[in-house]
């Protein structure tokens, strides 16, 4: 995270409005996809030139406009004229720091939010922000990185699959929400399994690592949370939004993908308290096996102590002791020295050590 | 619940509306089950073709259709083609992962809840989904598997006991509703029963198994309140509902179901108190017993070890101790011994560690 | 409360409205009170008979009926009957594990709350529940047991002390909540004493007995809140209710109680804090003494084990040991013990060990 | 808090607004202070007699009269009487356990709250009850004991400094609470200062002592809480209240008393925070210090038991042991002895434990 | 805090509105900056007297004054008697201790904040107060000390960069409010990287001065939430207000402001997350390394005390004990504590602990 302030920093004092990429460069080369289609048509192409989509713009037909990387300011300023978009938008759109939210615009709907992947060499969860444009007939969404979970979304509109192909730009909008908050699931599935492998470990075998992972695993649900809890309160916004670019149809999709965003959030809480209990256990657990390195120094100690003292008595060298002259002076003493150890082990049964 | 996570991801990027089971499959075969009925008649037969009762759809008199089993997706589709539901409603009857919910659909209300029954083999809570769709005069209920809470409402419905054979199907929406509330109360009940078992043995008898119980139990906890929360929300939603399914001399009753959920509610925060009241309790103890243990440690060397020094100084080899050539030189030491040891046990005493 | 839920689960699966009692059976027979009263007459008996005072439903004086002991539903039924009160009404009556709560049912105003009293022999809180039903010109109270907080009204009424007979039945149900609220303040005083004694003990004494009392003081205070915190919501619904039988007159004196019912929770809430404070305490000094322990033990352990090792090198039986053969050789090892000690000494004086 | 309450329960029972003095009899006998001003003239004396003031209740002059000592109930009443106060106000104004509150009356606003004053002598915090009584032009404040905060507003009243005596009552009652909240600044300062303290202390001494300590001061500031969190409800209340009594000119004086009440809560809240934090400070430091007398005694128990094992080894008398006959045996066996704890040192060196 | 605390004291007790400069004082002389601009003019100087400015009042041009310096009140009062301004809006200005605000005075708004700088050297974040008053058409804003975080906007101004010169003074508050909360993401990273380097050494090197540290963190994150929480209400406050002074066009802007302030208070409260969950791992990690000196002593003690106990036994100087005239008796003795200690070692490794 601080990674990514200090990055922010780069605009701090820069006039409002000033395009400036704020985030890690992840891209050789800006790539933009194009697709046109409506029920009858689809027409899919790879642009070298964001100009040649700007007639586009008045068609009737929906136009979804994808572009990878963000560093070529120029590009999105391009866009931004052509689409009439506020500065601030493309701010917005290239400062990937953003938290989550929608903006409704009038003449447009502005959204962010963050796609996540579960990177597994690293066994850390990944974000890319992606950035959504609503028009009346357009969708313009830009991403930080080539690679992403629309893939399916394109499939089915050039099969004309389900019925995408019959509905708006609206409805397209929902899709590819819909896309990134079912690739949360993903990544909590990822987490729910991690979290039972660390509790089997727990219970088993814990250790300094176990903690290390428990705090990891703390970390990656507090960065979770920063991602999942603003995503209710954008879907909620644009489906309650009296925008007419979305379309009374598309509302009740919308509920779905809120009703979604609520299961991941409860699965984040839910997790949450799963993992701050995992840490009273391996508190205790800490504890209790302290308790048994100590019982065990308290046996060997109280048993021979008291044995050594008896040796050692006879071990003087006083002139006058008459036991040292008995003949089974030594039997004795290895007999009260047994009897000794027996008393401590019934002790030790009763305080039920052993 | 990684479990159901894994079953949900088969779903990610298909299209909304797409009938895929999600879940596992508890049963054989699907069972239709279709009761008809009004104040003067009733009717109740198990069908093998869900068509034999689309005929009721239009009665005035009230049908009550009950699915068991939502594996086999056709039967669902042609109940929801018939019953005019919107697909995502299908979609969400098939997902078992929902959280408890209410729509609003103005043709009809459809209910998402969790039947709770405490398995007494593996002492765990088991849930199954069950989903409800209220129409104009129909009942239409989804469960994953035979067995249910409903028996006691089949049998008022038989022998027309209470109002219930008086009232519309939005009673009956509330009986099934109650009779879920209710099943809550005995899972509450085993809960309960077993909090105080643990407390009986965490003061009597703490061990590491108790700390893994109370660990389960806080788990279960967490279980239960993601599906008592959201069902306040969903009962309180149907009563205010102003939808015209809801008929007003029902609205007092879905108000003492409100009731009852807030009681459960409030009885699983207050067991989630005392739970974690109870892990305060295990990590004293475990710190009690620690110090008890160093205490026999510390009483044994304290004592001993002094003892142990002077039979030391009385072994050593000098060729010059006048002591060791005294007549009662070892017995002086001996009674030295016993005054040093009750110093020790007056000072214990003293500081109350005997 | 485990035992309560038990109770509660006869119920399961009956219809609604059914007249069962939940709850113990703690009195012999019912006993009815009667009461009759406007600003010139007053009335009192015991009936035998509930249809004895069905008259006195329309006239125009105030008439409080008084039900101890809720096992004979057949009385509850002919009230019910009566008076007619709904059937859910009747059914939350018999119920004693009720949530408090207000209802506005428009002909009348049902209360539910829970009157506590603090048993000196057992030191437990315990609670009984009421019902008050209000009506036009009457007041129907039910109680599970003889013996109540409201003696001093009834005084004030047999006496006409205060404005109690000039006003109508919503006074009287005003007086009843305020007796009931008052008595709040009796229990908690009673805990507080208890929390005042055990920080005493905890400073001077600690125990695993003081814990288990901590232990016990959290769970009645858990109890408490949930009696008390439904209250406030009570008290302010019916100030705030638009029903004509609360008169305006009486309005300000449901804020002078709802004013006391914020008094008990903030002091609940406090009395929380405090227990909580206690424990953490509690644990402290568990470590501080174990700290104590282990300072002991060290001490002895530090010099002694030095010193036993010296007295170790010359009980060695070499044949070539040139210092056991000096004239002071003995000596001269008793001064290096003393000057080892006053090192080791120093050293625990420094460490503030001392 | 418990000797309160058990002050409250006198009353408990009796006819609301019977008048009962609760709470501690600070004063000798009542003393009576009059003041009445307009812009041009000012009166101010003492009073033997209430009823000297009731004149003053239609001039158009400002009449203030302040009363220190409550236990004369008669005088209470007689004012109550003359100035038409409602029964349960005077109950209130009685009844020094009282939660601040404003009420607005219509005829006049009533406004109860906690002067506070720091004890240095004790160290704790004392609290005394002020209500206030603001008519149309008179205001009417009742406290416990004689000396308050408000004598720089009597000095600016007597020399007509700012414009308080250009101002109507409603300003004087701000200037009342504005010099209430300004004596909750000192003793957040001196709390602030106790809290330097003890860290400083915790850091560099921790004993017993300071966890006692912390305790307190987190009960002074629970108590603290319970006064200030009502006082925001209480002024913005009053702010918002639409009564006639308050002129617009006084809204933006009370808004400023606001925002310092909004300080006050903001400050204690952190110093809450910082208390609970000085906790765990406080059980680390003790855990350190355990951790340090652990090492001191492994080290040495480590370092010499071992070597006491070798001269243990040497002084056994069997009959054939070579090394004993040996010439240099015993430089060897020191040799060894040598060898041995340098090894210990350097393993314990890069432990870290030296 | 307590000092400032202190300051505010000298102020309790004089009337509202007295002119009063509570806080440090940070400069020599105060200093006196003018900048008035539109389009296409541009004008800066500094003034000697307050009073040069004056004129620029009903100019139609933007006229800023910045005042460095709050401890000649005199000038502050002049301003206010010029500009109108409220006597309790002067004195928030010359109280340092303020809580961030924003007022909407009809005729201007005053806004309060902290302007935040990291010190380098002594690690710690320090804050100055900034007022700022928003007229028709001039900004006066008001400093503690020399030295800005608005140096780029003066630069943005001189230069006509931006919009900044075609806009009002609504959109010059903008600027200096976003220059602020820009400057906030400085220290979060500062922070960030503290936080990042204190885990580091959590993990491989924990000592009481990282206790420390994360002692320091805390109430650095404390202190901060108190600036940041209410400036998130600031600006949602100015951005909703229905003043006449905030343009629609500065609208969009504010809530690009907001946006951040949100975003500043999700990284506070993540931050504050992730250093609670150090100080458990510092107690774990604590815990362990006893734990581990444990080991070591158990280990030592537990192998030789009991070979300590064989040696005494033959250096007990019995008469009669048969193995001391062995001839091999003393190689017996050895090969039996081999075989003990190796028994040992194998419980040990069973055990895990070596």
């Amino acid at each position: 995270m601080a990674k990514l302030l200090k990055k922010r920093l780069k605009k701090a004092g820069l006039p409002p409005g000033t395009l400036v990429h704020i985030g890690e460069r992840k891209l050789e080369s800006v790539r933009i996809t194009f697709i046109d289609y409506d029920e009858q048509s689809f027409q899919e192409k790879q642009l070298d030139n964001i100009e040649e989509c700007f007639g586009f713009k008045v068609t009737p037909t929906v136009t979804w406009i994808n572009i990878d990387g963000l560093h070529q300011t120029d590009i999105i300023e391009q866009v931004g004229k052509h689409f009439e978009l506020h500065p601030l938008i493309l701010e917005d759109i290239l400062n990937t720091t953003q938290r989550p939210k929608a903006e409704d615009l009038e003449e447009n709907i502005f959204i962010v939010l963050n796609m996540l992947s579960y990177n597994d060499r690293t066994q850390a969860v990944q974000s890319e922000q992606v950035s959504m444009v609503l028009g009346r007939n357009f969708v313009i969404s830009f991403q930080e990185n080539i690679g992403d979970v629309f893939e399916q979304i394109r499939d089915r509109l050039r099969n004309a699959k389900g019925r995408i192909r019959k509905m708006g730009p609206d409805y397209l909008v929902y899709s590819l929400i819909d896309a990134i908050v079912d690739s949360y699931f993903v990544i909590l599935e990822k987490i729910g399994e991690n979290i039972e492998q660390l509790e089997e470990r727990l219970i088993h075998n814990p250790s300094d690592e176990t903690l290390h992972q428990i705090h990891i695993l703390k970390r990656e649900l507090i960065g979770l949370r920063r991602s999942v809890w603003p995503l209710r309160e954008l879907v909620g916004g644009i489906e309650r939004s009296e925008s007419v670019l979305i379309k009374e149809s598309t509302e009740m999709y919308l509920r779905d993908v809120y009703d979604h965003t609520i299961q991941v959030i409860d699965t984040v809480e839910s997790y949450r308290d799963m993992v701050s209990g995992m840490l009273d256990i391996y508190l205790s657990s800490i504890s209790n096996r302290m308790n048994a390195v100590m019982k065990v120094l308290t046996i060997i100690a109280t048993i021979f102590i008291p044995l050594t003292f008896i040796a050692g008595i006879y071990g003087m060298n006083f002139k006058y002791m008459p036991e040292l002259e008995w003949r089974f002076g030594y039997g004795l003493v290895l007999i009260i020295m047994v009897i000794v150890t027996c008393i401590m082990l019934v002790y030790f049964r009763k305080k039920k050590w052993l």
